[in-house]
């Protein structure tokens, strides 16, 4: 078993996928709906860091929610386990087996269909297999905007950006996934379809369940279709690469920057220059926006529905004032406002290429955190003493989005060292961070959720109280554990 | 019993609290935290309507969640139902016991404190029994907005809004009262404490459960504490009336505004003229904004973080031209910009006088519903016709949150009619709105909750598979049924 996953594995179901099963399913979902050979199914046992495999007896394709809940159904009356699967590009490990799993691994792949687009209602109806930029896309058609937007994009799907409740780069203004949804379909481990696909701003009528499936990351049922709301277009936008004196002031800098902009704030993410220097090093054609060799940098973008108005003020006009405002408060010491698209998209593909640039770089370690804004200072300070007590010669890069408390709180290994070596320090180094999180309020998981990585870790910092109304809730709705077992909670 | 109780009772526990059980609880709040004579309880067991008129064994005011969870965790040994309520203004029966009801009303009144406001972090920490106005003066104190605002805003607690998710004029804007809410503290069904209270925006680290105990009503637990959001204090506010063609226009208004505003809409209310008039005719020292005889109004405000600037274009200018733009495009008749602070309380006077203006007009029914935005004038025109087919004298004065596709579709009865002969025809014009409102796929309760008026009607419009994950949860935190028993669900 590949170091990554937990030592002692969960309770899980193991009832094997009989021969006269699998022939029930390939009736439910066709041939081609149905992987079997090894070949075919390692891409949807493999998580997208390549760091886990785990097992499956056959990976399930359907078409359709009917298919879904056909399928769950024979799950629930033969106790087969199923593993929902959206585009795997999660970074937990939530949408990849154990590999004692037998049963299935359920991909919502093809069920892809944008099935209504309402402008004038702001919303729209869509599949769970839907891809989420095909999603930004169609908003954009319609002269609308979905401001969920994240690294994966390109490969990751709305289901399970919503069962995970994905972050990225719009939360500060949007709101987080489950912010952008007004109604959900659900397949229920019982096999039946919960219908609240309900186009509805409001509705106080009992519990929300919709938030409860949300952020569960697959183990209380599985989303198939999402009513999404939407928004107006952006129409004058202005991003600018800030270098500013240290984290408090980007603080200060966001807190000014939500008036000044008259609430048009739609990003605000702090760099560091070990992150920049990391992008330039190994992604081609980024530049470094400003020559300022300063520790830390904010990439800030405001932007608004209107559209610039002849002789009005427009964002970069605010920008500029802004600027100059905080130049003279000292916050910031040099600033650049992107003048040409190229400019703005060499900012933001240095903010969205650390990923890439970390694995480029070498071994690491990442540690996805938050904790009240205001007390972001505080963590930065005390978590890299914590870190560099255990191991001096570990290069912090941190970085992150501060306006909703969230660092990813990451770390090159030191130059020479190889992976094991690193991972000797990992545990000790988690534990002071997590620690330290915990004791400021915060919370370990910011935006990847828990799945597989950190499973042991929530037991650790959650009280059992919390963990108990989780488990309670879980046996509730999934009495036989068969939805994503293991995951989240050892139950 | 008096009408408004639907006519069968829900099964609830019925042990009463007999005198070593009283001693126990003046052992934990004191004696002014027990309310035990009939005139004490008198305020406590009848709703704000003064329709409902239920039963108690006592009355309980804790002063601290360390209370609260001792009086649970009493009752929670001993079987004894526990009906929690904040400033009793709902207007569903929600905070209302049953006549049966033998238990304890649980009152939150003396929670009052403000524990932190951090201006910097955008939050604010509060006990549940902070009245609703305290909270947002407060917010004010600090240059900060906290954006929920409803009618009762004067007497309504902040654990009230919260245990009901409450609406209300901002949430075009702002969303509901479950948007503003970073973390709870909730004492639990079992009496211990829950502790969620944690100032972060994102956290995704297993199951949301403070969406869960929000909109609950208290039937699973009860809010002690919550961490909200606040806003930037609005520095730039225009407030206009408008005489609008018919409701599409209103839509279509809406549509065009939040790009002209630069997403700065905070309100868009729809009224009738029957609406304006019944308050007109009632509230002393009204005044209609504008002469003109038309069918629909709209109340539109625009707000803004960012003060006026010299010689700048400020929200007032672009109201302006927007509003010359819609005249032009024939959707707006006539409109006023209110140019005084007084010109814009009027404004929202008539708005908010409803409630009171139609119970001094007399005997009338009103329906709390939503539909999907752009379904609002569709159900308008049908809804009118359902309703006059039953009953073609009754005068409709609907009006609503529109933006949020909110209706409070009202109807006061036919001149002359008194509450008796109008009580025959309520339940055919029930069934005809909600009927609609269900073919529309909407919700037969948009913000006002469930608790004990619409319990039927929910499990008669509400899918089995809904109803039974609703009831799977009640039963699995609270297998006793002692947490505000008989409301929402039938168990």
């Amino acid at each position: 078993m590949p170091a990554a996953f937990p030592s002692s594995d969960p309770a899980i179901p193991t009832a094997p996928l009989t021969a006269e099963m699998r022939d029930a399913l390939r009736a439910i979902v066709g041939e081609k709906g149905l992987i079997e050979d090894e070949h075919g199914k390692r891409p949807f046992v493999t998580d997208w860091r390549g760091l886990l495999v785990g097992g499956a007896g056959a990976v399930v394709r359907p078409g359709s929610t009917e298919e879904v809940a056909k399928v769950v159904r024979l799950c629930h009356q033969h106790g087969i386990a199923i593993v929902p699967q959206g585009g795997n590009t999660g970074l937990m490990g939530g949408a990849t087996p154990w590999p004692a799993h037998t049963g299935i691994v359920l991909s919502l792949g093809r069920m892809n269909r944008v099935l209504d687009v309402d402008p004038v209602g702001y919303t729209m109806t869509v599949e769970a297999g839907c891809v989420l930029q095909t999603l930004q896309e169609t908003a954009s058609r319609h002269d609308r905007f979905l401001p969920l937007s994240l690294g994966a994009q390109g490969s990751c799907m709305i289901g399970g950006n919503l069962s995970t409740n994905a972050g990225g780069v719009q939360v500060l203004r949007y709101g987080n996934a489950r912010n952008l949804v007004l109604g959900l379909e659900v397949v229920l481990p019982s096999g039946e379809v919960w219908d609240g696909l309900r186009a509805l701003k409001k509705d106080n009528t009992g519990y929300d369940l919709k938030h409860l499936f949300m952020g569960a990351e697959g183990t209380l049922g599985i989303i198939t279709k999402a009513v999404l709301k939407l928004w107006p277009a952006p129409k004058d936008v202005c991003t600018a690469w800030l270098a500013i004196r240290d984290p408090r002031a980007a603080l200060e800098i966001l807190s000014e920057a939500h008036s000044a902009s008259e609430d048009n704030v739609g990003s605000c993410e702090l760099m560091s220059r070990a992150a920049v220097d990391m992008v330039l090093r190994h992604i081609p054609g980024t530049q470094d926006p400003l020559k300022a060799d300063t520790p830390w940098y904010l990439l800030l973008e405001w932007s608004s529905a209107r559209a610039r108005q002849d002789g009005a003020e427009g964002m970069s006009e605010k920008m500029e004032q802004f600027l100059a405002d905080q130049l003279e408060a000292g916050r910031v010491l040099d600033a650049v406002i992107a003048q040409t698209g190229n400019q703005s998209r060499n900012m933001w593909r240095i903010r969205e290429s650390v990923a890439e640039a970390s694995r480029a770089e070498g071994p690491g370690m990442s540690f996805d955190i938050s904790v009240a804004i205001s007390s972001i200072p505080e963590f930065i300070a005390r978590g890299l003493e914590a870190a560099l007590d255990i191991l001096p010669t570990i290069r912090p890069y941190p970085l992150g989005h501060i306006g909703d408390g969230n660092l990813h709180f990451s770390f090159m290994g030191p130059s020479g060292m190889d992976q094991q070596t690193l991972a000797q320090y990992k545990g000790a180094i988690t534990r002071a961070v997590n620690d330290l999180v915990t004791s400021l309020g915060g919370s370990i998981s910011a935006e990847h959720g828990i799945g597989i990585d950190k499973l042991d870790e929530l037991s650790h910092y959650r009280s059992k109280t919390e963990l108990d109304i989780m488990r309670t809730i879980k046996r509730a709705l999934d009495p036989q554990n068969i939805m994503n077992p293991g995951k989240v909670l050892r139950l």
